[in-house]
C-alpha cells in the first residue's frame, strides 16, 4: 500500500543502535475532519530526536520515526478545517500535533501545556493511535498545529525554527524580552543560535554565555552584543551580577553547569528559563534564590499565535537558521543523529531530498 | 557601662550548646545620623534563630545575640532622621537593619535584595561593626528599617509579624494573591500560619497542605478554605493538578518533600516560592517544570512600604500571631530555642518581661 493508506518513514527500531534507521511502512492515525495531510519536503534534526531514540528521558515506543521540524505541502484537508489552508500550500509542523483545545489551559492559548498534549512522534493520541514524525513521506496533523510558511523564507532555513525557534521565542516574548531589556543566552547550539537571533530581533541587549571562546565569532555574527566565555573569565558571575532581566538556558548538560552563578546574574525576581533539558537533574537550595528572589523554570514550545508571530518576525527580519543539509536516507540520518549526539553541528541538520527517498 | 555606651543581651556562645544563652554586655555600632535607638519590650523567636546558632546555613559569628522580631520604644533619634519618629513611640524592627539605599536595587524598593544588606544579627555592617539582635536590652537601627506599630495591635501579637509575617506577605502581594486567585500554602508553623491569614485577608482562596491532619482544625480556624493532608490523601497532586495560581512553601525540610507533586498543582507559569529554607537542597530537573511552565524560587522579607502595608492590613483585619509567651531570661530562651527546634510550638514564641531582665 501507499499514501493515503500508509506512509513511509525512516525508523529507529532499537535504542542500542539509535543512530541506525531503516525504512518502514506505517499506518497513520485515522483521518479526522480537521486533519491536514502534508507531503514532507524537509525536516530539521533536533537534539531531542537523539534523546528520544536513545531513551535518555524515558524508554522509546519503538519503532520510532523521529522528526518534528517539518516543512511540506498540503495534500489533503479535512472537511471541517477552518484555517483556510489550500492544497499545494507550503506549511510547517513543529513538535506538537494535538491538544484537546477545550480545557482551560488550551482556551487561554496555552495549548502547548494541555495536560493531554501529543508529541509529534514517540507518543500516542488519546484513541491509542501512534504519532509518527517527519523523517517520513507524509504527516497527518490537526490543522491547529499546521502553520503557513511565509513565501520569503526558504524551507531549509525555516524548518529548524518549528521546534528550536519557537522553544526560545516563546519564553523570550512571554518574559518581555525587548528594547531596554538585557537577556542572557546560555549555550550556542540549535536552540541557542535562534535565541540570540530572536532576542536581538525583539530589541533586547544580548549576553551570550558559553564555556570557551570557540563560538565567539558565531555568537557575534548571530547578533549577540556581548560574549562571555565562562571557562576563561573566572569572575564572570561577579562581573555580570544583577545585570540580566532574563536568562534563557539552552544548555544540554547539568554537569559543571554553574546554576548559582547564572542566578546571581539576574536582577531581582529575574527568571532563568531552561529550555535545554539535561538528562541529569540540578541540585538547588531555596537559599540559592533568596539573594535576588530569582526563579528557575522551563517552557514548552509556544502557542499557535506565537508560532505565527515568530514566522512573521523571521520573514521581516530575514532570520534564518544556520544549517547543514543531509539527504533523508539511511546514511544521511545516521550521520545527522551521530554528529548531533557529538555536538558536531553548527547549528542544525536539515534532512532534504525527500523526492528521491520517497517516490 | 550601660546604655547608651553598651547594651546587654542573651548570647549563644557555642554552636554545640546552641540552646544555652548567657547574659553579655556588648558595644553596638557607632550611632549614625539616621539611626534610632530602641528599648526593647518583646521579641519573637524565629526558626532562623535556631538555624543561625546551630550553624545550619553557615558557621555563626559567635557570640550571637539572636532575635529579629523586635518591638520596643524609641529612646534616641539621629539628627538627620526623616521618618517622623518620636521618642517614646512604639516601633518594630524585622530581620534586616541596613541596606545601602543608593543602588538600583534599593531605589526600586527592593532594599531587602540589596547586595550589601545587613541581617539584624549574626552579620556585620560595611564598617566591620557587628549586628546584635533582639534578645537584648536595646537595638540601634537605621530609621528605614524601623516601623511604627499601629495602636490597635498588641506588641506580643505583632512581634512575629516583623519577620514571619513579612516573609510571606511580600511574595503573596508581589504575585497578586487576591480575589479570584487560588493560593497554596505548604506547612503550618510560624511562617505558614501568617501565610494562611494574609492570603485570606488579601481575598484569595486558600489551600493549605500539611503532611497529616493534626493541624487541620487550626488551619481552618486561621482561615484556610481547604486542607489537604498529603500523607492521608495519596492522590492529592492529581486532584489539585493545575488548580493553584501560586504556592508559598513554608516547609523547613526538603526530605520527603514532593516538589514535583506541588509543581503539578500550579497553573501554567505558576510559581512555587519557597520561603522555608531547608538546610538540604532540592533535586530538580528542567523537565520537572516543563509540563506547565512552572517556576521555583524564593523571596527575602519585604520592602519598607510592604511592611507598612502589612501592618495596616493586620490592624484593619485584626490579624494576630498565635503565640506562646516566655520570659526573656536563660530559662525562657533555652525553652524557646529547644522547642522551636523540635517544632513544638503553635506557632511562635514571643519573649517578654524585658523590664525584669534588663533593669
Amino acid at each position: 500500500m501507499v499514501y493515503p493508506q500508509t506512509f513511509e518513514g525512516y525508523a529507529v527500531t532499537d535504542s542500542a543502535t539509535w543512530n541506525k534507521v531503516e525504512k518502514i511502512e506505517f499506518t497513520p492515525k485515522a483521518f479526522g475532519p480537521k486533519d491536514i495531510d502534508i507531503k514532507i519536503s524537509a525536516c530539521g534534526v533536533c537534539g531531542s530526536d537523539v534523546h528520544n531514540v536513545r531513551g535518555g528521558w524515558h524508554k522509546p515506543h519503538l519503532p520510532v520515526v523521529p522528526g518534528h521540524e517539518i516543512i511540506g505541502t498540503v495534500v489533503r484537508i479535512g472537511d471541517d478545517a477552518t484555517t483556510n489552508l489550500k492544497v499545494g500550500q507550503r506549511v510547517g509542523v513543529g513538535a506538537q500535533v494535538w491538544s484537546c483545545l477545550k480545557c482551560e489551559t488550551c482556551l487561554e492559548e496555552n495549548e502547548t501545556y494541555c495536560p493531554d498534549w501529543v508529541d509529534t512522534y514517540n507518543d500516542f493520541y488519546p484513541d491509542g493511535s501512534k504519532a509518527w514524525g517527519g523523517y517520513a513521506s507524509h504527516i497527518r496533523v490537526h490543522e491547529h498545529f499546521v502553520f503557513p510558511i511565509p513565501d520569503v523564507l526558504d524551507s531549509n532555513d525555516v524548518a529548524p525554527m518549528l521546534c528550536a525557534g519557537i522553544t526560545v521565542y516563546s519564553p523570550l516574548v512571554r518574559n518581555n524580552a525587548g528594547p531596554g531589556k538585557k537577556v542572557g543566552i546560555i549555550g550556542i547550539g540549535g536552540l541557542g543560535h535562534f535565541a540570540i537571533m530572536f532576542a536581538k530581533a525583539l530589541g533586547a541587549e544580548v549576553f551570550t554565555f558559553s564555556r570557551t571562546n570557540s563560538k565567539k565569532e558565531d555568537a557575534l555574527k548571530l547578533g549577540s552584543d556581548h560574549y562571555i566565555a565562562t571557562y576563561e573569565d573566572k569572575d564572570w558571575s561577579t562581573k555580570y551580577a544583577r545585570k540580566l532581566d532574563l536568562i534563557v538556558s539552552c544548555g544540554n548538560s547539568s554537569k559543571n553547569f554553574d546554576l548559582d552563578g547564572y542566578l546571581k546574574c539576574l536582577r531581582v525576581h529575574g527568571k532563568l528559563v531552561s529550555v535545554g533539558l539535561p538528562e541529569e537533574p540540578f541540585t538547588v537550595s531555596p537559599g540559592t534564590f533568596i539573594k535576588n528572589g530569582s526563579l528557575l523554570g522551563s517552557s514548552h514550545l509556544g502557542s499557535r499565535q506565537e508560532m505565527l508571530d515568530m514566522l512573521k518576525l523571521a520573514a521581516e527580519k530575514g532570520i534564518k537558521s544556520w544549517h547543514e543539509d543531509l539527504k533523508v536516507d539511511e546514511e544521511g540520518i545516521s550521520e545527522a543523529l551521530t554528529r548531533c549526539y557529538e555536538n558536531d553541528v553548527r547549528y542544525r541538520f536539515v534532512l532534504t531530498d525527500y523526492e528521491k527517498s520517497f517516490k
